[in-house]
Parts: C-alpha cells; structure tokens; sequence
C-alpha cells in the first residue's frame, strides 16, 4: 500500500465534492512576528494591540493576508499539488477576525470542472473557506487552478463553469463585530489621507522596492504550511521549467500590500479579495514594486465613521512603478493584479 | 585573566564529572512559527492546539525535535565546542512535554573517555539531560564526540567506552501524561495510514525534496543557541576543511522529519531517539530527499489506541530516495541515519 | 493630493519640533525568537524567564537592543529616510523594561540643526524616546544624521549644535524596578566572570565570527519597521554607491552584542548607550568579528549586588579580532565602535 500521497488529478474531481483539508493550524504571536519580519507591513491594525483596541477590536487581530496564507496553504495538498497554474481568485471576504490562539481548519467544494482541449489538463474551480475552533468562517474564497490529468485518454467530465462575481459588493462585506474608526487616530497609523481623500481612477506610485532572497520565500511559503514542490527543489528545478524555483504567488501579494503602505497607510483592514492574477513568475533576485488604482469609493450605509475602497494593486518586478505599468495594457514586467476591498476611517 | 571561554579539551573530561550547562531557555509561541517556517513541518501534535487537545495534550507540546535541538545546543559550548565530529547518539528518551512558557536547562555526565590512536583527539562519552522549570526530565540521551586533545603528549584516562543500547525498548518508552489517540482524526492530521497498516522491512520514499540556504540553517542554529563555530563564520570557514560552513547535522534531521510527513503523516509524536549518525556533510545549496524503513511495529500493552514503530529514516543529498540509498550498502549521496521509535493511533 | 511619504528634508526640520512618530508595534514572544535566531545571544535575562524572575524581574524583559531597534525604526520614516548618513548617538537610557505584550510607540524632538558647507545637506539632531502604552518612556536616546536638503539654496536655519555628555554618568543610571543579583547564578549564567573581574582599560577578544546574510538582515530590519531604502532594493542599489544593499548599522551593534557574550557574559542588561559610530558600511557576505574595552567600572551606591561597567566593542568585518583593531588607531576593517554601559552582577 503506497504511504505517500500522490495528490488528486483532474479526474479524482467531482462536481460537488467536499474535502476536508488536513493539518489544523493554531496562530500564534509567532506568526505575527514573522510575518512582520518578511513583509515589513506598518498597518497599524495589525501591528499594535493597542491601536486594534482603540478600533474595537480587542483581541487584536493578526494580518488578513496571514489568514488567506494559511487557509490557502491547506488547501494546496489536495487542490493544486499536481497545479500547472494558478489561475485566479474570486469571491473572496474575510469574516470573523483570526487572533493568536486561534486554530483554522479549510474546506473546499469543487464548483466547476473544464477540460483543457488539449486534454492533458483541465480546470478545477473549488470554493474554499478557512474556519476558526468556533466553527465561524475566517474566509471564504473561490480559485481555479489548471492540473494535470492522470491519462489524457479519459473521459472528461460534463463542464461545468461556474459564474463568479467581478467583485463583493459593498453590502455583502462583513465588518468584524465592534469595529469603530471614530477614534482612530491618523498619525500613529502613519497616513494622514483618509476614505474621503481617494478618488475612483486614482493612481498611487507606491515608490518603494523589495528584493526577494529564496530564504524567505521558502520561510514564508513553509509557514503557511504550503507544500506545493516547485517552491522548494533546487535540485528538480534546475532541470525544470524556469531553472529556478518558483517564488509563492501570496509571496509576492503580501509583499505588494507591505509596499502600498506608502500611500494607502490607511486600508487597515481588507474586506474582500475580489480577484487576482500572478501574470508572470517571481524568483529569488526579483524586486517587487507596486502601484495601485482606486476602482471605487463605496459608503458604508449607517457607518459615518468608515467607508470602503476597492483598490487594484499591481505589482511589477525590477521596474519601477510611475508609469503605472499594466494600467492601460499588458506590461512585460508586470507579476501581480490583485484586486481588493479595503475599510477605512472617514472624516468624523 | 582570560575571559573568554575556550571550551573542553579532552584533558578537561573526568570519567563521572556532571556538567551544568549555561543559558537557561524559554520556550515560546515564536519557536514554535519559527521552528514551522525552518521545516514546513505539518505533524498536527505540533501544528495545532485544539488537535493535541483531542489527544488529550493541553497545553499543546512543541515539537519534539525542538526540544532535542535546544537540550543538545545548551550542551555544545562545555561538550563540543572543540569537537571534529559529532559520531553518534544513542538511548534518547523523551520525558514530560514541553510546552511554550517552559524554561529548559541541561545537564552532561561524562559517561565513557578514549583517546583515539593517533593520541590528537579523543572520544567523550556523555549523558545529556534536559529538565523543565519543575524539575522534570523532557529528554535524555547519550551521545558520543570526537573532541581534540589540548596536547597530544598528555596521558590519556584510562579508556572506558559505555555499552549502549541499540534502541529504546518499547517497555521504557515514556508516554505524555493524558495522552490518548481515541478520538483521533485522520482526516484532519492528513493521512489516513495508521499504526496497522506499517509492517517491519517496509520502505516508504518521502518524495520530496527541500533545497538548503545559508540564513535559513544559521537561524535555526542560533535559534537553539548552538554555538559550534563551523556553522556560522564563512571568512574562518574558506580556508577551512570544506571550504564552506557546515550545516548543523540536526537541521538535516529535522528537514528529514519534515519531509517524512509524506508517508507517515500520523507519526505525530516521537519518544525515543534510537541512534543517528551524520554520514557525510551538508551545505547550503544541498537539496534533501528523505525515505524511511520501518524496522519494529510494537503494541503498547494496555493501549488499544495506539502503538509504536520503530523507524530508520535516511536522508540524501541531491538524490531522490526513490532507489532507497543506503537500504542495502553505502551511497554516496547518503547523509544522515536515524533511528527513532514514533507513537502512532491504531484503528480503535 | 500626492499620497506617498516623500519624507522630511533638511528644510522641513524647525528647532524645538517634536514629531509623534507613526506605527504603535505591540511586541511578542515572536519577537523574543525572532531576535534570538537572528543573532543566537545568550545573555540569560533575555533568554529566559525563570533567570528573569530570579533576579526581580518578572515578567521577563526583552532583550534591550530590540527595544532600541524598534524605537529607532519608528523614527526612520520621519526622521531619516533622506539621510546621507547615520552620524551618532548620546545620551541614550533605558527605562522600564519592556515585555511580551507592551505596544511601544515614539517621538522625536529636534534638538539640532545645522547646515553643511557645501549647502547640499544638514545635520539634524533630535530627541527620540520610546514609550510603552502606559506613557513610561522605555528608552530615550540623542542621534544626530546628515539629510539632504530639497534645495541647495534654501536659507539654512542659524545653526544651532547641541551639547551632548560624552557618557550617561552612573548616578543617571536607571535600574529596573525590583532587579536584584542576589541570587545570580554564574554557572547557568554561562560565566565565572562578575563586575570584580574586570579593570578598566582590559580588552576582550570576543573570538568568534558571524557571516551575515542578505536574508537575515533585511528579515531584522522589516522587524523593526524600518524602512530606510538601501537596505532592502537590489535593483536600486546596483546602480549606487556600493553597488549592493547596505545593512542596518543596528544589525551589526546586536551581532557585536551577541558576540561579546564570549567574555561578557554577565553583562545581562544594557543600561545606557553613551555613543556609537558606524565607522564603515556592511554588505552581505561580510564575517562580524568584535572584541571590547572596559571604559570605566562603576560603585552603584546601597547597591552590594550589582555594578556597572562601561564598555566600548568594536566591530571588524573580516579581520578577527585579536590585534584588537581600532584600540589606538583607525583599521581599515574596523565597522563599528559602540559604547555602552551595562549592569553586571557583584560577588555578593
């Protein structure tokens, strides 16, 4: 009886299908410090326990972006080990806010099959979402991911595409319970530009750049206990695709997002994952810029003390963002669209 | 007066001479995400404390290879600091659990001394201990060192080598207080093989592989407080025997634990460190590839929950285990043996 | 509305400004790890716990240059992040010790300005204190940096240079509330070696070396928020002044730190920093070696347990330390010179 875990196909799918990913996660304030460490995010929601609290939110909550890690990360050993490509992200909101002590289990429910016409692969759509011991959903999210068939020659499955959203609207963001920004407090975060202060189409020059070393790449990716092999394997990718191993997508979204601090010092806290895209490969070397859009400034009804932003993020590598690469076509240096939903305090 | 510490030559060893080792350490929540980040470990004792509750393990004990790098650190600058080879381990026995906020101090009785022929070095046999605050025993074992002679005209003690045993017998196996594999999830723990379904001579190739870098080998020894000078100065190292810093030998030992999670997922919790011996160096760059036998299958009388296995995992370097290197003769490849009993769930 | 933080030019500095500094950092037993595997120190305060409440202090503090790192790192925005270079600190005194748990928070008042002949940049000194969240200031600290100017002919301010003791005298010294060295333990303190031991004018080769990674710097620096460019952008960089990323010059005052354990063993607490020069940049593959001068050792009145010693450790990279560099003239190896006082335990 074969041990090792071979992953699933394309045709161990069925539509419908639950799976219960394995390794539950406690949350630590290691993480925190770690993740800290790796990104250098200064949202001051998830970095201070006292400013969370002067928001409502007490315990703190650990970063969003930790949270879509972990969950992610479960899922990779049944979804997307045999994964040629991550292909998007949709639907995705956050809920109840995660702490350290926290443990997250995932799930997720395959919600479309496509096979690819050259047969060789198809497209899995899964709904995922992380849960807290509680029971209450962290995130949930849907992503489509390209992986291989065992045996060209088997029959595919009937399609089945699912329809996504183009994003979460405004009234179906959850707001973490107690939230308030009436006190919050601009020069401790960092930024003094508020909700009202950003204009749809606006473009923000993040200015700053991050090189990547493989150590953290691969400490990251480890910490999110995400297995997928071609982060890891210099020795196996040498002779592979690129030569090098692969950097993480996440890696490279929560590196973007630790970048729009200059600029968005304010979007404490993300409500929603509408999309994204990794548009081209990062490795070890690269130097992650990152530049961002407002699509939309939304109200929040009942709520004068925030709003919410829907915000496209764009990171491109070993060039730097003031032409805003990828804004109106396709940029040969452009990694990431990730598109998002941030909260953030209104003038009061 | 000199104030800085040379360390023990073998002159400086007494047959029965008890060492206190310095720098008492606390456990914390940060070891355990940083330890995860070094490893990628998914073992879901260590992962997750609502897991180990259901087992009966609250508080959730760290990883038990956590504790064994940061008992054998605290004894390396009074036992090895002069050593050329670290040559074996033997009868190590996990004691009371450790969990985060604990605080760790070790002890080393000189157990057996022989000056090798060449009269340059010696070999030094010790009994290293780790307690807990309370006093409590989390971990003994024996290891063997080649330490360098002071001078090489110096009489030599009288020569006493120990007996050691070639395992832990499953009747002196120490068991967590409270723990209980009854209501087990396999699902969750992401294997669904348990102790029932492992026979003796059975071989299980872990598949994949984990690439080593400079900084990630260097945290996790500075993590543990292991001062062994090889590891860390490249300018002293060039002109040194490999010309490159040497990787800890028990950082191997943990990425071989970690990579053995594919295939022996349930192996959640390790009770006895058996025997190892580092066959040949690491380097950055190295990838590891890992594989197991599984040389005893003992039932624990009076435990219907589970069992226990004795298993020998090898690692190679640069080398996927697949041909199972080292089952049958030496390979060239091979880097590390290592002998250890888990305990497992059995179908209950 | 430009969003991004271009940061203060010379000309933004007024005499007597004080700056509220951005990112309230709650500190973690993450932190405590993380710092440890970055420079593996031993000091045993900060190491663990029970030695901690053994010598009045409980909780246990963190270790004291973390406390600096993340106080000055909120600064660097505000302060530094047009600098040419980082030219001094005086003056520096730690307060309340600092735990797990405390949220730090800093301001800036500028105490200095003067502009430089050449009308390009200016010195700027300021005030920096640290506070916890309940208003106790933690550390404050003098450090003078050169800023560029927006524009050359902007009218300088009348130069104004303040005056700085060459040392934090002992009567200044602030002990932490409730530490006594009654109880010390030298053994598991790792050194036979107390206050009594050491003469002024002693010099201590700390012997070991330490190899510093691109990783490990920049995950240092993110931990402590600091954002200063030329630290973490390749890309950027090649084309600068060094053709490479510079490190931290704080990432090479805790490796010096935890270098001198090797000899300063029982210099578990930093009360004051009293000056310190990055004599030289750092670049990844560079070997820290230090060794140290005892400056002055110091009665602390009614105080029969503990005394205090002022130290001066150098810094060489690549060059071991046992000639002493930069004893009595400049080295060309020579990184960094750091003087600071410690408290160390008395025979009793």
């Amino acid at each position: 009886m074969d041990k090792t875990n071979p992953g699933n196909f394309f045709e161990d799918f069925r539509l419908g299908f639950e799976i219960r990913h394995a390794t539950p996660r406690t949350v630590t304030q290691g993480d925190i410090a770690l993740y800290g460490a790796l990104y250098g995010s200064r949202f001051a929601l998830a970095s201070s326990a006292e400013f969370a609290a002067a928001c409502g939110l007490a315990p703190q909550p650990v970063d969003d972006l930790l949270v879509f890690h972990l969950v992610f990360g479960k899922s990779v050993p049944d979804i997307s080990v045999n994964a040629v490509a991550n292909l998007g992200y949709a639907e995705g909101r956050f809920g109840a806010p995660v702490h350290a002590g926290d443990t997250l289990i995932a799930t997720s429910k395959v919600i479309g099959l496509k096979e690819n016409a050259n047969r060789q692969t198809g497209i899995v759509y899964v709904r995922t979402r992380g849960f807290n011991q509680q029971g209450e959903t962290v995130l949930d999210f849907i992503r489509w991911v390209m992986v291989r068939k065992r045996d060209p020659h088997s029959e595919p499955p009937p399609a089945e595409v699912p329809e996504t959203a183009p994003f979460v609207p405004a009234q179906n963001l959850l707001l973490p319970m107690g939230i308030s920004f009436a006190h919050y407090d601009p020069v401790l975060s960092g930024s003094p530009h508020l909700w009202e202060d950003y204009r749809p189409g606006e473009r923000i020059d993040h200015v700053d750049g991050m090189t990547i070393e493989e150590a953290e790449h691969m400490l990251a990716t480890r910490l999110y206990q995400n297995t997928a092999k071609v982060h890891f394997n210099q020795h196996t990718e040498a002779g592979g695709r690129f030569g090098r191993r692969l950097v993480y997508g996440g890696h490279i979204i929560s590196l973007a997002r630790a970048l729009s601090f200059n600029g968005l010092g304010n979007a404490v806290k993300i409500a929603a994952i509408n999309g994204g895209r990794h548009v081209a490969p990062c490795f070890a070397g690269d130097t992650i810029y990152a530049w961002s859009r407002i699509e939309e400034a939304w109200d929040i009804p009942g709520r004068p003390d925030l709003g919410a932003l829907r915000i496209k993020t764009f990171a491109a590598k070993d060039h730097a963002c003031g032409d805003f690469p990828g804004d109106t076509d396709a940029h040969p240096q452009l990694v990431l669209e990730f598109d998002y939903t941030v909260l953030m305090p209104r003038r009061f």
